[in-house]
């Protein structure tokens, strides 16, 4: 197999930019929340900081993941939708220049993108246009390249519109008639809410490996504890990860369920921890890990993203993981 | 059988005594500390405290344990041994006020005690003297009483002097004889550094249910995580509990491993938050609820002891625990 984790999803070019309070003000955002702009918006907005000095980065849920199972050594391949303009070109450009082998299309709308407006006190308030992201559909979804893959990876944030939903069917459709197992993030509890009786479907009939924080796996199976989610969870998909914040996560799988001590660092930005669990996690699943030792490679990767301002790790990957890479328990 | 649960182990008065600051550098004892002292240090301690009203309530960890196991509607018993002495009179009487049947004996020392120094600022410092705990025999153990129980708990404070662990000893075995499930709390981590290689042949050979927090169960296995030092526990005893602090609590018997989600309560002060557990554990399981109840039972009683002050739940507690007790999964 050509790679270890094939990823579906919305490619969003974060734009980075550090402004005054006041701006805030002047657009009318909170600190640290996170908000869905059309397109106006996003060009008052793109129009306002571009003269501050904006760092794009690719970015996006399953973006971050595929990024993060390269840092650490595994072969990642991602597919998603971006516009035929500059952003699109970077957002190419950076995943590849970042290790991961790029299947994106391109078509005439916009390159989605996340503002993230960065203040003195460190705070981010995120502003999420999804443009080119929502155009993804069927016929974009490479199959040569998705049966390479030994396993392909996708999250909820797919389910917003239909062709993207029909997208999503094919890559669900094209891995399970080829055996390859199928790993899915429930995005966000918000999302949950929204399609929770498709996600219920999906779950049951295409996922091997479900991933979740507890709110989201309380919300999509109607309980009020980790542990009767997890059962529910289970009686759905062979695979299970609900991670428990600073409390540490829970892994299931066979016979087992294994609870992941939290690994204690000062947390400095929590965005991305979920996308960072999940590729620690399935990096170790590549390399045969152990299931404890997979969810101690999630929980470690994600404590350190934690530490760092952003999503994703910076220096030097495999030196800051090796107390846990080295160790394959 | 008479008792759902029968505790042996070291009775100790609490005195709690309310003291300004210059008490505590007076006796050159530092805040939140625990003393164990001597004979002549306990009298000094005594004369000094006795004019500022000092408050007896009986304690230990496993009287504790027993009271609240009482508190919660279920029968308990305990034996241990006090001395001929006002206070001994006064732990007798209250515990079996508190609803647990006493079968502690007396002998010429002093009572065990330990004197709580409280601050302003809410801050405990103890002191203990363990006295006539110490002298506990085997002939002070109750064969008949003991045989009347559905359980047998005791913890590793037992096995500090030898007649101690004899006594323990006629207790285990006992119970072993008489098909009676034998759980054990590992007490402190210091303790488990004291008596390593004796608890582990003890939990080998006699101990059913094991309860240990985090600290205490990965210094008695030498792992560094609470998963593999679980199922190191479990290749010894075929019921573990181990606690989490704030992150919750594993507990895992037969096939079943549960993570328990902690409560959410505002700490007051920790002290016999184990204790509490355990209580509440071996209630749910004296009423046959599944392992996940059982931990919740536990998780939420040692939620409320934190959120008061001192190792005991006050106020109504069928009442508070009705939350959780209502609901038997």
């Amino acid at each position: 197999m050509q790679f270890d984790v094939f990823g579906i999803e919305n490619p969003l070019i974060d734009l980075l930019v550090t402004v005054p309070d006041e701006f805030l003000d002047r657009f009318q955002v909170e600190k640290n929340k996170m908000y869905l702009i059309d397109q106006e918006r996003h060009q008052l907005l793109l129009a306002a900081v571009n003269d501050l000095g904006v760092l794009p980065e690719p970015g996006g849920s399953c973006a971050n993941t595929m990024l993060g199972i390269a840092q650490l050594g595994g072969r990642a391949a991602y597919c998603g939708k971006v516009g035929a303009d500059d952003y699109g070109r970077i957002y190419i450009e950076k995943l590849e220049q970042g290790g991961v082998t790029s299947f994106i299309k391109t078509d005439g709308h916009l390159t989605g993108s996340t503002v993230i407006l960065v203040t003195k006190d460190a705070s981010r308030t995120m502003n999420t246009f999804l443009g080119a992201c929502q155009e993804l559909a069927p016929e974009d979804i490479p199959l040569d390249g998705l049966r390479s893959t030994r396993l392909l990876y996708t999250t909820g944030y797919l389910w917003d519109t239909e062709t993207q939903q029909q997208a999503a069917m094919v890559g669900l459709n094209t891995a399970k008639e080829a055996g390859i197992p199928i790993a899915m993030s429930l995005a966000d509890p918000f999302c949950v809410d929204r399609h929770k009786d498709a996600f219920l479907q999906i779950l049951d009939g295409y996922v091997d490996w479900v991933f979740a924080n507890q709110d989201e796996a309380q919300a999509i199976t109607g309980h009020d504890n980790a542990h009767q989610a997890l059962l529910a969870l289970r009686r759905l998909c062979q695979g299970v990860v609900i991670t428990l914040g600073a409390h540490g996560a829970l892994v299931s799988a066979g016979e087992e369920t294994v609870y992941i001590d939290p690994f204690r660092v000062t947390p400095v930005d929590t965005t991305g921890a979920g996308d960072a669990f999940a590729a620690g996690f399935l990096y170790g699943n590549a390399q045969s890990c152990s299931l404890h030792q997979c969810g101690r490679l999630g929980a470690y990767f994600a404590a350190q993203v934690i530490a760092q301002m952003g999503p994703r790790l910076s220096g030097n990957v495999r030196q800051v993981m090796a107390p846990v890479v080295s160790d394959p328990r």
